[in-house]
């Protein structure tokens, strides 16, 4: 059995009972923490309140290596922890289908996530959300071109003309690391510079 | 301090380590299943779990009559409960103003939301999901004629066109009950026949 635990929003408290239940049964216990981290806790304070080893995964070993440790799942309890709610990352969708196709079991143990808190954490309804958007880090091309990805900008525009919000994520990167709200709006004032369609005048303001 | 904690998604384990801090920090807890009920329990089974006596609330003794219970949180922690995340129900962000109103502190414990688990549950891509809608019971005016929420087949019609899928929420009433899925498919269909935009047409596959 694979059970995807989502782990919450903050530290290590923001577990559920039944994510510690199955971290408890488990045999094996693993994390990932590219897609999100939790600002308020690391590794030594969850294994400490869970009494149990955890061994950190890098994307590499989820993205492209994931049959070696989740084979053991054939025989085992193997809990896989995340950050927010598990299966909002297709990267987690993704490695439950390998387990699916390597015939093992899977279950998911639901968290506390962004996509909810959004609304308490800044006072704007539910309703009034769209299509949420992502702002990846810049990259170069191999010929040393800069590419700026002009997604967030275009979904922020389709949700303003239906008067609704947009929630953005910010990029995490091995190397750059995690994107602050500063970057991403420095990106999303050059793709404004370049398209000029208004989307982020007058928009700023928190 | 009034703290809001969400009791996520299913049953009694669902509720975060720091949401059960909470409860058991508390003089007095409340609950509310008007907005949202977990199917997988109840509030007996929810008292021996957290070892603490439960009230439960109506909607009026939340909308209209709160300031009654809400004052105790003046110089008492009073904890009040919702299925799901808290603060996704505009009633509760309306209950918070109320409490800061009164000049009592409010914190929030996020628990895991439908908003977010409807990706594992379905399958489909968070980014895929564009504004929300809600399918209310259809109600009959004191004059005798009966009306029919549209916004639900709107609010589907502008995701559809975006390419976007439409988490729908159904309606809970006192009297009425819980709505089905099928009895919300009905009231879509009757907008359908009204309208015919076509919106439905086709989409009912699960």
């Amino acid at each position: 059995m694979l059970d995807f635990v989502g782990l919450g929003l903050f530290d290590e408290k923001d577990i559920s009972l039944k994510g510690l239940e199955r971290i408890h049964n488990a045999d094996k216990v693993y994390v990932e923490f590219y897609t999100s981290i939790l600002m308020g806790t690391d590794l030594e304070k969850m294994e400490d309140l869970y009494q149990k080893k955890i061994t950190v995964l890098s994307r590499e070993d989820v993205e492209q290596h994931a049959e070696e440790w989740i084979a053991d799942a054939k025989d085992m309890n193997v809990v896989f922890l995340t950050g927010g709610d598990t299966m909002v990352s297709t990267t987690h969708v993704d490695l439950r289908l390998r387990a699916l196709d390597m015939g093992i079991e899977t279950s998911l143990v639901h968290g506390a996530s962004i996509a909810s808190a959004i609304c308490g954490l800044s006072g704007l309804q539910n309703y009034r959300f769209g299509k949420a958007a992502t702002v990846p880090h810049p990259y170069v091309t191999s010929r040393g071109s800069r590419v700026i990805s002009e997604t967030p900008y275009d979904t922020i525009k389709m949700n303003m003309e239906n008067g609704l919000h947009t929630a953005v994520f910010l990029d995490i990167d091995k190397d750059k690391g995690y994107m602050t709200v500063n970057e991403a709006l420095e990106i999303l004032l050059e793709v404004e510079g370049k398209r000029g369609e208004g989307v982020m005048k007058d928009r700023i303001s928190v």
